[in-house]
């Protein structure tokens, strides 16, 4: 059984949780590394991940007014440095193409890092009258910037998938609603599709995206209690308006000012997923994002052979008409014991194993991914059966992840108390804050950690009275938690 | 009625087929052009179009073993490099990233012209055993060729959106019929998407990809009477498998090279399309690409106003329920005249009039775009009676493209009728060819015309015994066209 040896998960999820993750990214094929530091590629399983929840926000994206459009990849330094009339000290860290062919370029190409400065310029082109708004576009793409930083499959690469929105509207009103509108989305992604429960805040204000009027962000909590950004929708007020000269006239042929947004989730999603939920013996996937959503394995002596594999191949065809993303593993080279432990390193949830007696009795026996949870049901009605069951591991695996959620959100009234808990629990802090980023460098210097989020209601009262840092009344509550 | 000038098409497909295709293009909000020479911008109306060319293909790609994957932008200069290995005189014309950040790089990217030389590094590490083929990879990405040419919105940009499969395959006979899966795929969606009739073909030696053993291409006729490489599908022999080392044991554990093969369509396809069916009036699309199918237009006057509104509504809900992608035109500050020929200009293939008459006796009336053909029908059964109609668009735009394509073959004995023939007429001109390169050079010297394809089939008989040019006996019917 060497083989089953090499499929094996070597590092501990408890114990080494970033080489852990490395491994299982690795050996469930989701990528490799390329041969240029920061970078890496997307094999299959992987992309196919990243498909999935590309198709369900996409979907919702348009059935709600959005409409997706391609921007060049490169962008003008010149443009570029145009958001400096928005963001004071802007230098991105960006790669540069400087030559095109033999030829050295008259101005250099950024390629692009967030396509405001390209995409504004065009939205105020095509921004005539109250008529054409709201304007809402998105694109799905890479990006890349130049950060210097160890490549983490999907959480940190120097090129990026993702989607970026980019909407503009008449009034403070609609761009407020399209901020939360697309939040709630991410929210319901993480919840419905991923299997996570989400938090919902907003950045405080020093840790705005630049120019932003409020950030709004999910984090989602990793199983090394550090807290991941995973997604952002910002309400940019008038700024980027203003300096791209996005105006319309109005009912009264007066010219105003838009309000603009952006919002983008990236595939650290997919990173936040892989690291939520799977466990020592590989990858583990909620069955809405899964490639594979089940798996039927025949298991025959010679004399039951033929009976057997009919059977399961019959069982998978029957799946697959039910809409079941199934693969029959009918290889015969491959024991079960070799093929269950395989199945598992991919993050298969349901596998279905059939034998002579599951053929005899009209029945087929599923185990759940990770639990190992087991029932043998009747063959008949096995598509709604199946379902049922990869309904009951969607809903599983949320529960486990909100119980450690609820355990790891705890709250603190000093700075002795934010350090110490966070330093011996993780997870996330509560406490009084007031306001001021001076009261989070303590934190951040002593322990790294920092304030991920407020409350989105800027009207909620804090937790506590009085600042955990400088004792000076609290205008907030902040959430401190080490970050991704 | 000044917004019917403005909307107008000024230019003439038959007189100034350049100006009129770039003015469709802007006009119907497809794209525009972004700052920097040889890039456009792709609006919603142009990306919808390419998402539905993209949703057909890739059902077929999956369907038939494909997996989808990504590759880095980026790839490194001695990887490029590697193709000389393949390819003599291997000098791409790319554009450069030297510089990450303020740092220059310690080896020179380029921003990917085409995938071979990062893509198969990684089809060899992943391909050990026969087991793991084939191995079909796809990806859907940008590509960058810096080639200094003008700016021509889908056809010649220095950016563009593709789409290229990469597989690997054990024997040559599996190879070549991926090769051809591919091919017949592209065809496919010519005529029931696109509705464009394609001839199918092999290019001739001297203009193979480099380092293919066969490409085999998808030709199209335009209205100006060029040709345009539509798809193209390679051969690729073992030449890429020995030069990246991509080889498999077989199942008596000997080491075998694999043989491989690539393929690709890009937005091109989309460019070719707006030019095929488009006419003086603006954008002509089949229905199957359509971002809007049909467009219902209530005609009222004060007293029928709410009537016929509601009575359009609920048509136009009862379409969507059914599947049709359709639009209610119930803007007030626009007449019906003005949304005529707003939709006409924006390739809406179907437009449904609903005035009193209508809705009293419980009909509609069909406009079909571009030929204006109509017809009032009832009510009850629309969403049935919808698609027939598109579906009867859609076969009047193959039918009058394949008539077009017919009357523009035409057969040539000697230089000076291929010289005048297509100087006179355009299209094709098939001719008894020796196989020599040369003897295409008088026929590109003169009017610039190339040999476009050849037959697909190796042994089908010349259709004359010598050489039009040399007067050699002749090895194959030759394609001459002038191409784009």
């Amino acid at each position: 059984m060497s083989g089953e040896q090499e499929l094996g998960i070597t590092e501990s999820k408890e114990h080494a949780t970033g080489e852990w993750y490395a491994e299982v990214v690795q050996k469930a094929g989701l990528a490799d590394y390329a041969p240029m530091g920061g970078f890496i590629v997307t094999r299959p399983r992987g992309y196919a991940i990243w498909e999935h929840i590309q198709d369900h926000l996409d979907g919702w994206f348009k059935d709600t007014g959005v409409d997706n459009a391609y921007f060049p990849l490169f962008i003008p330094e010149s443009y570029l440095e145009k958001e400096k009339d928005v963001v004071e000290g802007f230098d991105p860290e960006v790669a540069w193409v400087t030559h095109g062919g033999h030829d050295e370029l008259e101005e250099r190409l950024a390629v692009r890092p967030t396509s405001e400065s390209i995409i504004a310029p065009f939205m105020a082109q095509w921004t005539r009258s109250h008529r054409d708004l709201p304007m809402r576009l998105n694109q799905w793409c890479s990006v890349v910037r130049w950060e210097a930083t160890e490549t983490k499959p999907f959480f940190r690469t120097k090129e990026f998938l993702w989607q970026e929105g980019h909407t503009a509207h008449a009034e403070a009103d609609g761009a407020w609603d399209e901020t939360m509108t697309r939040l709630d989305q991410y929210a319901r992604l993480y919840e419905d599709v991923m299997a996570m429960p989400p938090l919902k805040g907003r950045k405080p204000e020093h840790d705005k995206f630049p120019g932003a009027h409020t950030t709004t962000t999910i984090e989602t909590l990793m199983p090394d209690g550090k807290s991941v950004q995973a997604a952002t929708s910002h309400y940019l007020g008038t700024s980027f308006a203003e300096a791209f000269d996005i105006t319309y006239a109005d009912e009264d042929e007066e010219d105003n000012v838009a309000h603009t947004t952006s919002w983008g989730i990236s595939w650290r999603a997919m990173g936040a997923l892989i690291m939520t939920h799977s466990d020592d013996q590989g990858l583990v996937l909620p069955p809405a994002v899964a490639p594979t959503q089940v798996v039927v394995v025949p298991i025959w002596q010679e004399d039951t052979k033929d009976d057997v594999i009919e059977y399961a191949a019959d069982l998978a065809a029957e799946l697959e008409a039910g809409g079941v993303r199934v693969d029959l593993d009918d290889r015969e080279h491959r024991n079960p014991g070799f093929k269950y432990n395989e199945h598992e390193l991919n993050g298969v949830p349901l596998r279905i194993e059939v034998g002579p007696h599951e053929v005899d009795d009209e029945e087929a026996t599923l185990v759940h991914r990770p639990d190992g949870d087991q029932e043998t049901v009747d063959r008949e009605g096995i598509a709604e059966t199946t379902q049922d069951h990869l309904d009951t591991v969607h809903a599983k695996l949320y529960a486990s992840a909100e119980e450690t959620l609820d355990g790891e959100i705890r709250e603190a009234e000093s700075r002795e108390e934010i350090l110490g808990t966070i330093g011996q629990h993780g997870g996330y802090v509560k406490a009084g804050w007031c306001g001021d980023e001076a009261c989070e460098e303590p934190i951040k210097d002593a322990i790294a950690a920092e304030i991920v989020m407020v409350p989105l209601d800027r009207d909620e009262e804090p937790i506590h009275d009085e600042c955990a840092i400088c004792g000076e009344p609290s205008e907030e509550t902040a959430y401190f938690a080490k970050s991704y």
